[in-house]
């Protein structure tokens, strides 16, 4: 196959979309890496633009060969990581179309990156909020195709809830777009939200039609730091319970502040074991008072609160939020993130049951992520290089799914399934549930080909 | 069929579980009566409970009898018109099952009206955002089905937006919960949001899982009356233009104006033909701040601003602005009140065309609406009992949902298409993306028995 399919694929789409050499190896991979996780694909190809995509699909689709589709390589679950077939890179689509500030919308490339809309948005005085980690890396088409969240998605929502419209190559290499610049739209079934989610599993993502909103003129964090868990987590249920509408609502572990203490700006209390950031934000004056509400709900048993009404501060905050998974992976140079999610008032069992995996199985433990959705990033620190060692960690992540789906919760919030959850999908759903799953993906994807072995796995 | 079926059911639920007599009329029609539509079914059943829905489902499934689910009979699309099988109502699945207002949620029957979920999240200082018309007869499982929007839907998005869970009865009887009360959620494909908007056709709906916000403290309307359309149209921008995050942002046209004109609280200026309605929210402040900014945007080239900051105006203003379709409707007896939504800088084009429609087949004509989110209630005044004016509004209609698609638009925001609209639908979605329509409706319901020939019609 190997020769000959690059031939073919240089005649197909010009010698200019194959890559060759060294750097098919950044293809293979995406942040499971430093679990041990490593694909091996038949050729790996950038189409130039979206009728070249079709081209491809239509080709690998009568030749029956497998596509996996690839943003940024940012993914945790291993949903980029091929296994055979051709992985199809979409980083050459990567124009802006059209960008209506006065209309509050953006349509774009599935290659766009996450932060390149960040910004493009906030020079017109507008706001894109889902904010999943790697901005600068990931691209909105895998934002998509994981459904992607991150701290402000509590207030916010996820990738989903601002995408009007997805524009997607399905089998055969047809192009289709499902909803577009319309805000509202209830003709067919809602096939737009249902390729969020769904991994390059059902077609490979070209473009979107995003809306944005007016940016909040103020943003203030609020800040506080306890010594132990229990203390933390009655404060969130403070948040709650005061009927605080907090942006964000994040939390970190002591094993998650060990490992990014150093770097955290100003310094935190040595005894602290357990962080809350919540962040008020809207017009100045109701950010104000809901930072100093926040201030309030958050002080009981603090040991110090923090409100950062100054800019600097809240970059200097949401930057070192952003190192904390690097600063964990330091540790012991690899790791496990997975991304359970629980109703919010099973957050400290959740959090006990995912120390306790790791203890089970004699690995450093840590978690943090966003509190106030339920969505722990457990993650056990490991040597990826040591076979045992993963072997270990893999069998505290499956601890750690039965926990979330024991909690009444999910196994992914917004990493999705990928390779690595794929065995625990059906004990989740269930049978009459996972057997609907299947029958979407034959729907959509009646050969299998695309992404196949991922998200739903075909009996 | 008759007398045995209704037997048959009488066994399998209990006789409670019968419509019968003069009553059975009551669930042979929704809104689409005022344009002549009348159904007829085999039977109509309430049953008392999810298991009995399941039963239900089971032996229709078994023996091949259509189901028609039906929530309170609100809709505009007769998506619960019956043309045979059995009448599902659900009526008696009528418990809030949970509401923890410390956590921010409610699971509930599908039974439930929209008005008491609305009260009892505010009873809590909670809200529930979406609020489509007829709130005191809609059902939570009819405003899944529709994915129901409403005014506050421009800053707050559709009834999809508030699910994190849907129950349902699938094909064969099988129970299956989409989701839950967790918050976020990317295992497995998202058929949480594929079930709203499928207007009963996959499953029967059964329940839900709503997650709620804190209220916002304040809440102030912002109106403002014009000369003329494109005055208001200018106004409208200028809202967008100046970035002001209004909670609504509807219009009434000169018609629905006329029509309603007599009851508007306080009156309107005599020479008003296009009302356009804001509203600011949030805490005190901000929506104080938010309100000014709003009267600026909408002050140049106004007859009159109106800025109510009494709670009494507030109610006052949404009573009326609830009453105006029935205001409409008793002009001529009748109406055909349609649903187009398009790209908002399409918004006076599809007015516009809207009128040339009425025009062109003779019908007074008027329009009112969602304007932030180009979705507009454009209307056809008929009398319902004259065949021959019937079919001019269908042929106006028509005409409508053509220039809705020429626009970039979508033939129904928030409506639905049931039977009234389902032979546009191939046109609005093109030939790829409606074959994964037929997909997806035989995927969920290979006997084609749920709600058949509603929404996608099987070829």
């Amino acid at each position: 196959l190997g020769a000959a399919l690059l031939a073919d694929l240089a005649r197909l789409l010009g010698p200019d979309a194959l890559v060759q050499g060294p750097a098919v190896r950044e293809y293979l991979r995406d942040s499971t890496e430093m679990q041990g996780l490593f694909g091996a694909a038949d050729a790996v190809v950038a189409p130039a633009g979206v009728e070249q995509v079709q081209a491809l699909v239509r080709w690998c689709y009568e030749r029956g060969v497998a596509m996996v589709p690839r943003g940024g390589g940012t993914g945790f679950a291993g949903g980029a990581v091929p296994r055979g077939g051709v992985v199809v890179s979409l980083e050459r689509l990567r124009s802006i179309r059209t960008f209506e500030p006065e209309l509050w919308r953006m349509q774009l490339d599935a290659g766009v990156t996450t932060a390149r809309v960040h910004r493009t948005a906030r020079e017109s005085g507008l706001y894109f909020p889902p904010d999943p980690g790697a901005a600068e890396q990931s691209q909105i088409g895998g934002n998509i195709a994981c459904n992607a969240g991150g701290p402000h998605s509590f207030k916010y929502g996820v990738t989903r809830d601002w995408v009007t419209g997805v524009e997607a190559v399905v089998a055969g290499g047809e192009l289709v777009s499902l909803g577009g610049p319309t805000r509202k739209d209830v003709a067919g079934y809602d096939l737009r939200s249902l390729f969020c989610g769904s991994e390059g599993t059902l077609g490979i993502v070209t473009g979107a039609w995003l809306r944005l909103i007016p940016a909040p003129p103020a943003q203030v964090p609020v800040l506080a730091a306890y010594g132990s868990t229990a203390a933390g987590v009655r404060a969130l249920r403070r948040v709650y319970g005061h009927g605080l509408r907090s942006a964000v609502l994040e939390y970190l572990d002591a094993g998650a502040l060990d490992s990014a203490r150093a770097a955290f700006p100003g310094g935190l209390p040595a005894d602290a074991r357990f962080l809350v950031i919540a962040e008020a934000d809207g017009d100045p004056a109701g950010a104000e008072a809901l930072a100093e509400e926040l201030d309030e709900a958050l002080a009981g048993e603090a040991l110090r609160v923090w409100v950062m009404r100054e800019a600097a501060e809240r970059r200097d905050l949401w930057r070192w939020r952003g190192g904390v998974s690097f600063a964990v992976r330091g540790r012991r140079g690899g790791k496990m993130s997975e991304d359970i999610c629980v109703p919010f008032d099973r957050l400290e069992e959740a959090l006990e049951l995912g120390e306790a995996a790791g203890r089970a199985l004699g690995l450093p433990t840590c978690s943090w992520g966003h509190a106030g959705d339920g969505n722990l990033h457990a993650t056990f620190m490991i040597d990826a290089g040591d076979a045992a060692e993963v072997a270990r960690a893999e069998q505290a992540a499956r601890l750690l799914f039965e926990a979330a789906i024991e909690l009444g919760g999910t196994i992914t919030g917004e990493h999705g399934i990928g390779l690595v959850k794929r065995e625990q999908l059906p004990r989740q759903l269930g049978e009459a549930a996972m057997r609907l799953q299947v029958e979407i993906k034959r729907a959509f994807d009646p050969r299998n080909l695309f992404n196949p072995g991922k998200k739903v796995v075909l009996p």
